[in-house]
């Protein structure tokens, strides 16, 4: 098992048994995401935003438009903090105080460098197959027009961590809460609703492979999807 | 209809017909989140992290430990930006150039203050309560030692912008792209799970009215929950 070294900017210090340590579960929490929160510090004063990213081994990748003087900033290198978060589930405790949430919650620190010629190209299409498995081969290849407009960053996972929770409501034999109050775990999951085509799209056009295996991105795995 | 002033830091500039000045679209956005991406400066540096909130008029509410060094940080006064984004699509076009998300992203600009007495206990009842309906009156009182433990906060929406996309994949009769690739949305929901009771709930405590109301929260109506 790899595990993700610890700095002393990304350790854990309250409640520190959250912190989740092995790679493959870094991994696997990056890969079920699709939008990243960036932060960076503009004037002094701290800015995030939404971003669509990928993941190839231990690199992110976020794209954005050359048009965004935000990215262009996010783009010359400046230190950014970038958090992917799931919400899995509300936990209901018998206080307000030990409510609290199932999540799983990655930060990554750094900076990003911009990428050209055929790693640009890759982590692009890195970046529509995390999104989107399957649609790269599907769709036309990108213009020279359309790459020129796309600012796409490498950041790598250098110092990165991760934090978890995972169980259900706190509770003790010995805690003296009144047991008439129902303590328990509501689970959130996220699914697919039923594709809707373009207009232009003709009807005898089947959906694709790339729309089945979103779905099955988003919830996790191949079953309940219906088209 | 009560809009949002548009401020020069709030000015969206990159594909401005995405900014939504209603603010009626603002709570509603706010209020169908969970957890907001915060980000603050620590020592120069961006960082950015997942916090729990509610909100009541125009004040969104921020909930943190005492022993959370950041949350102190934050508690402290200094500006920090506040980030509650929903992904509600995955647009299909047939370019990877015009590929995108459906979403809504709301941003505030500020800081935030300390709440004490009797506006610090209405605001974690508002968090409670925006998180999960109904909760607050099922739970027992809070403890003086819980509410000493806890940091809530109260930050403006004095400064605030909301961005959204939400319509079908980008297409044009004349755009010469080919119409054998399917293009549409895929629209993602979030939905709530089965429950799960805690292993000291006895098994004659039924579940509660607040466990189904933050499954209609998760869905956005009352429709589809089957317990």
């Amino acid at each position: 098992m790899s595990t993700i070294p610890i700095t002393d900017r990304t350790r854990i210090r309250r409640l520190p048994e959250r912190q989740q340590t092995d790679r493959d579960q870094l991994y696997a929490a990056l890969d079920d995401g699709f939008v990243a929160h960036v932060a960076v510090v503009r004037d002094g004063y701290p800015v995030v935003l939404p971003v669509g990213y990928g993941r190839a081994g231990d690199d992110l990748y976020l794209h954005g438009s050359t048009g965004s003087g935000i990215f262009r900033e996010i783009a010359d290198g400046r230190p950014i903090a970038v958090c992917i978060t799931h919400l899995d589930g509300l936990v209901f405790a018998r206080s307000a105080f030990d409510s609290s949430m199932n999540y799983r919650s990655v930060m990554v620190l750094g900076h990003a460098t911009v990428l050209d010629g055929e790693e640009k190209e890759a982590a692009l299409e890195a970046i529509v197959e995390h999104l989107i498995p399957g649609r790269w081969a599907e769709v036309r290849p990108t213009s020279k027009r359309e790459l020129a407009a796309t600012l796409v960053l490498r950041m790598p996972l250098a110092e990165a961590s991760m934090k978890v929770r995972a169980k259900g409501a706190s509770e003790e034999e010995d805690d003296g809460e009144d047991r008439s109050v129902w303590a328990g775990v509501l689970p959130i999951l996220r699914v697919a609703g039923e594709p809707e085509a373009s207009d232009l799209t003709p009807a005898e056009v089947a959906v694709p492979a790339s729309v089945r295996q979103a779905a099955a991105k988003l919830e996790g795995a191949f079953a309940g999807s219906t088209f």
